[in-house]
């Protein structure tokens, strides 16, 4: 009978003090995306498989968790697919519903399938899980939560400016000093435009991305060794070498892609939003960073990706800007720009810099000792009263030990403890010991209902 | 390449106003909670098979949403399975995870697992969705939210007190009018001692439970199509038609099941709860009600159920006490009891009864007109310095007309509107209109962040 208990590989539980963690970094997200008008929507864990297939390329169709039919799943099998052991015409006959992959393409379904109920531009933010079969690995789960925020049916650059603000807003609030990072994607089209070789975009974006770790002569070695010829490297290299402020790299982005139209066009884009976002003013740095690509085929316009400054750890938030967000779906000409936080890594981040509020796994504020059912029933009518007071409070159920008492309320870090035995009963007193300084106070009802609320007021976390 | 986009049957999305809602219905409820000294955890939404299966009954198996093994899945079929078309026994070789069905499996796994971490008494809540592959009909989905509080590992009593205490306290807040319907397992047990038919317990509360509905006279009349001997169905009679005060009940229930041991603890039990909880007063209307039944095989203590008074809908919230939640574990004798919030059917309560907070769909406080990029731009410096205060607002991404942009003002329910034109940028000022009475001042910029920060103070809401 007994089952050895365990969950599926790559998923968590979380425990209280977990919780109180996670809670604390989703509510302060929340708190930004709504300070700046970004509206809630929740959808379906289940999307139908012909919603998700196909949105993530031949990687993401495989790492999509499938639900079998409910019923008599093999009823639409013919024994010859069967016999051939044909998984992926089998899979099409028992599954027709996936886990969601990611916030993205649900939130397009969402608007597309709302079209006539949504006024655009439509500002939405979503924070719900999402499921992926990779192999897990440390930092790398199953199951993990994204946090997106995401205006659709704007072209506006505004829209990209006011997620810079979000994105300086939320990490000021937690505390974490960061550095964002900008790009493009038009500019990275002038680039391979320029250098005559479009179709090796792709090469070109991650050899220049490793020049911080290996240096430009073996980036050089990189691109040779892919084919790229020596007359384009030759008009790589300024950009291999881009550094100084903002305004000396633009600058020098103009001259190099002074030909390309379409890399003109993604300067200017980059030039609107970087000074729009320093005239308003910030406490992030801003980088521009060509080598930057996240999702390469998937933006059209600004790549946006975030990295905090005191630890080492992949970007902790990332967006950017893709047209036709809905064509797919049979809505086109819609123009979206988004960003997603990455809760696990933020997690780890305030973990390292220790960075989380005091008291943030204190359960409630005040313990009563319960010394058996007459003292229980009395400090039951006192926590009533301390709770109609915003007071977290509690009874210890059972009248056992005293020592044993102590010790939940020391393993639960719970600050105060309320003694009503059988003398306090008889003097109509409560004894209120401090957890931490180990003081007492002999205090009656109303004083000690007053002392609680006080320190609730204060501290402003009950 | 456009796919009609859909949702599977049984799901639902949920948009900006319903989620507003919600939260106001799942923040209560966590509030309530944390303010008792239950503390949340959250578990995966996939749960090994070998953890969910057995534990809800046959039809409870059927109704798991199981997931297909990734890769080859077919791998562990044997050649004779397929052609068999055994579906019980192919499903255990393609699928090893299920969809959560409710939090209580995995609450008990949870803590079987996490043994050595917990200290109890553990008093858990937790708010997530569960799934279930049952035919999608109105008011029942196959994805839904469950809001649980549970104790594990107390026998006492108090626990049952500060549950219906969590109860009044949650549905006062609400401004939803309920009453408590309790009973006791052992009561039930008691009965079906006396009247001599034990193993018929499930008829014969099925057949009080309609009372109400068809009368004593079809009861009796159901209770002789099932059986049950006229003697038997006399000894019945007083119970079927137990009135009055609970007190009265309690006496009329000693005088019945005086001769069964286990029915007079299980009245002792109710007596000390009900008594108890009136002690410390509650709004609730309490009701003791012998046809109460609720997971017969499943409570062997107290049973509890809430039905809102103004609406006619099925129970709102529901629980009870369980002895040996975590004993399929592996972990004997550990004692549970809890409550589960029915966030959906309180949704319908509090649009039918109109309940909601005034505003409860208003998205940000203030929307800014966009006239051009010198205007946005000091708009946004506006907007940063009322963010900052705490007050939600944006700037309308595009510089379209301005109709269109009031429109959009509308729809969303924003109360103010700022309008920073070409004059109002030579002067320095602002104007401000209310959406609701028209009125509009002309304003500089730091009586706008005065009025609205006050606004804000006092509505409390932003």
């Amino acid at each position: 009978m007994a089952v050895k208990p365990s969950i599926p590989k790559g998923t968590r539980d979380f425990s209280p003090v977990e919780m109180a963690k996670r809670n604390y970094i989703f509510d302060t997200i929340k708190d930004s995306f709504r300070l700046f008008g970004y509206r809630q929507i929740e959808t379906p864990a289940m999307e139908n498989l012909s919603t998700l297939m196909g949105k993530y390329g031949e990687e993401g169709d495989r790492l999509l968790f499938k639900i079998l039919n409910s019923g008599d799943f093999l009823k639409d099998v013919s024994d010859s697919e069967l016999n051939e052991r044909n998984s992926v015409k089998i899979i099409s006959r028992i599954s027709e519903k996936g886990l969601r992959y990611d916030l993205t393409v649900p939130f397009a379904r969402f608007v597309v399938q709302n079209r006539n109920d949504i006024t655009l531009p439509f500002k939405r933010f979503q924070i719900q899980p999402v499921w992926r079969a990779d192999r897990p690995q440390k930092g790398r789960y199953r199951e993990f939560f994204q946090c997106d925020a995401d205006v659709v049916g704007s072209d506006s650059l505004f829209n990209e400016i006011e997620l810079l603000e979000l994105i300086d807003n939320v990490y000021d609030k937690l505390g974490i000093r960061v550095v964002i990072k900008l790009n493009n994607r038009k500019i990275l089209s002038g680039i391979a435009e320029i250098i005559g070789e479009p179709e090796k975009l792709t090469e070109i974006t991650v050899a220049i991305d490793k020049i911080e770790k290996i240096g430009i002569d073996k980036v050089t070695d990189e691109l040779r060794g892919k084919n790229i010829s020596e007359e384009a490297i030759e008009k790589l290299r300024p950009l291999l070498s881009l550094e100084g402020e903002n305004k000396t790299k633009l600058m020098t982005l103009r001259r190099i892609l002074s030909d390309s139209e379409i890399g003109m066009k993604g300067i200017e884009e980059l030039e609107t939003v970087t000074e729009g976002f320093d005239k308003i003013g910030h406490l992030s740095e801003v980088e521009i960073d060509v080598s930057l690509a996240r999702g390469l085929n998937y933006y059209t316009g600004t790549i946006i990706e975030v990295k905090a400054k005191d630890v080492e750890i992949g970007s902790i938030t990332g967006g950017g800007r893709y047209d036709n967000l809905t064509g797919v779906f049979g809505l086109p000409g819609l123009s979206g720009v988004g960003i997603s936080f990455g809760a696990d890594r933020i997690y780890d981040v305030l973990n390292q810099l220790n960075l989380y509020p005091e008291n943030i796994s204190e359960s409630v504020k005040i313990l009563f000792v319960n010394f058996g059912e007459k003292e229980a029933l009395k400090s039951l009518g006192i926590i009533k009263k301390l709770r109609e007071n915003g007071v977290s409070c509690e009874l210890y159920p059972d009248s056992v030990k005293m020592k044993k008492q102590m010790s939940y309320a020391d393993s639960l870090a719970i600050p105060f403890v309320a003694i009503i035995g059988e003398n306090e009963l008889s003097e109509g007193t409560i004894n209120l010991k401090d957890m931490h300084s180990g003081e007492q106070w002999k205090l009656t009802e109303e004083e000690m209902i007053n002392h609680l609320c006080n320190i609730a007021g204060e501290s402003n976390g009950l």
